[in-house]
């Protein structure tokens, strides 16, 4: 039907416009023999500032038109690569980076000529969307939030024998708590009132502490939280971010977009991926050293992209430097569900601090949570929150003025961040098949990423941590001189050459090292255990065999 | 159910943790006599620096604790009002602004204290956000939702008749479009393309002229979107932006966020908010004599807060303005769909460049669309995109880089943005149903607008604009020399100083014109047309008696 439309839009079009403008303006009629947006490779930040490149680029990319001096030069005022905000320049984000441009290519060849590649499908491992990857979503979050969207069946009986009766009763409870049962107005800036009552007593049940729901600001997943917070964290280059290396590339760039610095601190790969005071101690001192004012320190736990779980006793090592340092102390603890190991056990910051007998004008905390993870891994919906302890009253209504510009997330993603703090309980109807689903999703992913672990810790030259937490594996490559040479040759990272070439032969998709941050000289890829199990062994398979014959290939 | 869930948590905390961290640490037992955040009024932009008043600050907000030196000012570090991104503080958005706390504030009373003020409930004028005041959903659009969300029910024979056939038609051919039916798992962070396509399809269908689903980008709201342009054209407070005045605060706030200079034309309110391109060449002129590069103008058409629509001739001096001086033309035209005069017409900028003969290289422009606007209203559902043409292949690289950096818009947003640009059509079981709610709707707004700008014409000292479009009235009144003296005492601004007399007497809760910018010395506020048509009387009488009763105490 949708193509109906476009057909009928496009015939309108033609019987309706002259052809000059057609020929000369219209985009679907450009020559241009290079290709459309998005480029794949995408060019480094190449920059085409002289008066011919400028033209040939005019030139492919649209046609002359009588009425456009096309030699000219554009004024300063337009927007090219030059004139370019240079924080946007700088900022990277692997996790959707070449690779990725370069698997969407490949999967687009697949599609138009099968048998084209070495492989039948692109399996994306660069990221933690399990959904994409087959993982079902769990019910009872999923018809609460259908009731929610459209309240008019709630009382309707088909209804009774489409959806759970806790989910119906769900559904009136948090209308309820909305003004007007208004599922489509904007939300007090924090997010509705009473599903951050919701959050909060998730996390005091989770914590055995307090938790104030004026402390929670909900957000379109946590990546807006991580922002708002870096913003108000950065005036200048001066201003430093300490931050795991490896890191979640969100860091990165939203310090290069804010104009801030990253601090590096390295996690100690021979520990498992240890966060060792020392070390923060040392780059915090390194930092002010350079004239870096440290404003706040990034932990991520469970570990992304290394998947390490921390234990109590670093985290109080951790609570006490921030303390010491006044530094805001940021916690990712958005894979808090994911836990693989009986012998570990997440553990908020807060919850941490408050133990060690701190509160909220000891230690300034921000905890970010979020919808796409866990076992619910609702990336799609853009759900999560941020809980904000331990700032002053002023500092409190600059991150609500700021969190205003934007209105409020959107209501459904806070809707899901509620139920996701407050699954359903023993003696409801859906905590039976709530729980096999939850279980079943759960103990799939541990045995996933044993699987992968030990698969990786086979292979010649590669040695994995386990992954005790998260969504990932990231394994040590020792790669060849001979192919760090072809790397070289090829101008890419050896990691990015390792990579690229895993995918040419296999389809799997993972992220280079590079992206995240590794120790010079070391390699490396973030490899997600989310393929689902049935599809491991060939993943496997894939991947051994493609590593014997690059060795083979490449053995010094 | 949620209450119980709290109620067991605190008594689980009250059990488990020590009486030392419940009294000095917890935020739920601070005897603090300074109200929690939201503070009501918030103090502007104070400064706490003094050693004394740091002392007094953190005295008033928490206990001492024995592991703490609460005497001690704070590390350089720490995160304090002096401290803090200066581009924060200086951000203002007025629509969630004081007045809206100050409402928050007696609608608590209100409920505590029912008879507490001379009404009985608060009548929030002062966003457009027309579901929180009873407009109800288009039903066809709430039912794709709620399939797509889950989808399990889909082929259930309750759901037949639940559901319109064409609605559950239309959730499957969306979930085909998906990449494993999959509506909880990260899109192509442009957004899914099938839904690119239906826009792209829609926005030819609407124009007349060929759309290119790759240059739409999918975002939460157009907000977001607002801001990543902003983001992408401002390197420093020299680079300006063409802003009208009046104008939507978001595009100050963000412009202070970003760090660049708002560059103010005025509309001239005695031709009915004219926009007039030498005002524009004059302002332009005054801007670059002063350093600035002015990057970008910004056109709100249909008007927000000022409710004119262009005509053509005057959308054509614009374009051909931006193509001169090489100014991205950013369109804000979120209330296309809302236009209330039998002699306007919503032309989208990008219809006109095209029908100037203008394509792709003569001018760079950006379309925002929103799906909180419109008859649809679903501002709850943070949907929207923006049309991007006219910048170079590697511009558009670095726009899809900063999008992928939050990976995805929410997927709902997503699917609801490609239902309100190919809504039911003729022949569809929906069709009448949608074409009524819609009409209704906008017949209705229609009426609202016009016996509101009649009912403010008719009061001493105000004058007002028709509302062409959009969903506001800016009157500008015409305050007396003793309202402003009063006002001065009082440290507000005059329109500020009505505005919070007409909240305190009547519940009616719109915005000073100072949070939108006006001509220096003239005074207006923003007022929705919003309230549902049953309360307009009562609106109208409630204003009125108001209106006299301010007039006859502060007449000259």
């Amino acid at each position: 039907m949708r193509r109906s439309v476009a057909d009928k839009a496009r015939k309108l079009v033609k019987t309706t416009t002259s052809n000059r403008s057609l020929s000369s303006n219209s985009a679907s009629h450009r020559p241009s023999p290079l290709p459309r947006f998005p480029l794949s490779p995408p060019p480094a930040s190449s920059s085409n500032s002289s008066p011919l490149s400028q033209f040939a680029l005019r030139f492919l990319t649209s046609l002359p038109s009588p009425s456009s001096d096309s030699m000219a030069p554009p004024p300063s005022s337009s927007l090219t690569v030059d004139t370019l905000n240079p924080k946007v320049l700088k900022c990277e984000y692997a996790v959707r980076g070449e690779i990725v441009t370069l698997a969407q290519q490949l999967q687009q060849e697949l599609l138009e000529n099968p048998g084209s590649h070495p492989f039948h499908e692109i399996l994306y491992c660069n990221i933690g969307n399990p959904q994409s990857l087959g993982q079902q979503p769990i019910t009872f979050f999923r018809e609460v939030l259908a009731l929610c969207d459209h309240p008019a069946i709630l009382d309707k009986s088909e209804t009774q024998g489409l959806f759970s009766a806790d989910a119906i009763e769900r559904a009136w409870q948090i209308l309820d708590q909305i003004p007007g049962r208004a599922t489509g107005a904007y939300s007090h800036s924090q997010g509705i009132k009473g599903l951050r009552d919701t959050i909060a007593a998730g996390i005091e049940a989770r914590d055995g502490f307090p938790a104030d729901p004026n402390d929670i600001f909900l957000t379109d997943g946590a990546s807006p939280a991580v922002h708002m917070m870096m913003q108000l964290l950065t005036r200048s280059e001066e201003d430093g971010i300490l931050c795991p290396i490896p890191q979640y590339p969100l860091y990165s760039a939203s310090i290069a977009l804010h104009g801030g610095t990253l601090v590096p601190y390295y996690l100690n790969e021979a520990t498992g991926w240890g966060l060792e005071i020392p070390e923060l101690k040392k780059q915090l001192e390194a930092a002010k050293s350079k004239g870096i004012t440290v404003r706040s320190l990034v932990v991520i736990n469970p570990g992304n992209p290394t998947g390490q779980v921390l234990a109590e006793d670093n985290q109080r090592g951790i609570v006490e430097f921030c303390k010491e340092e006044g530094l805001v102390l940021l916690a990712d603890e958005v894979y808090q569900e994911n836990i693989y190991v009986p012998d570990k056990k997440f553990h908020s910051f807060k919850k941490i601090s408050r133990t060690m007998g701190y509160g909220d004008k000891d230690i300034s905390l921000v905890s970010f949570q979020s919808v796409s993870k866990g076992y619910y891994g609702e990336c799609g919906k853009r759900g999560g929150y941020m809980e904000v302890t331990g700032f002053s009253p002023e500092i409190r209504e600059q991150i609500y003025k700021v969190a205003s510009v934007n209105l409020c997330s959107n209501i459904s993603g806070q809707i899901l961040a509620s139920l996701v703090m407050s699954p359903p309980k023993v003696g409801d109807e859906s905590y039976e098949s709530y729980s096999a689903e939850k279980d079943g999703i759960l103990s799939s992913l541990s045995r996933r990423a044993k699987t992968l672990e030990d698969a990786f810790n086979s292979l010649e030259g590669i040695t994995c941590n386990k992954a005790e937490g998260a969504m990932y594996l990231f394994p040590s490559i020792h790669l060849p001189q001979k192919a760090i040479k072809a790397a070289e040759a090829a101008k890419t990272a050896p990691d990015a050459f390792y990579c690229r070439r895993l995918l040419n032969a296999t389809g799997i998709v993972v992220v280079p090292g590079s992206g995240f941050g590794q120790v010079p000289g070391t390699w490396h890829f973030r490899c997600t255990i989310l393929p689902q199990e049935d599809k491991i062994p060939a993943v496997v398979s894939r991947l051994t065999d493609f590593h014997k014959g690059f060795m083979d290939e490449f053995r010094n």
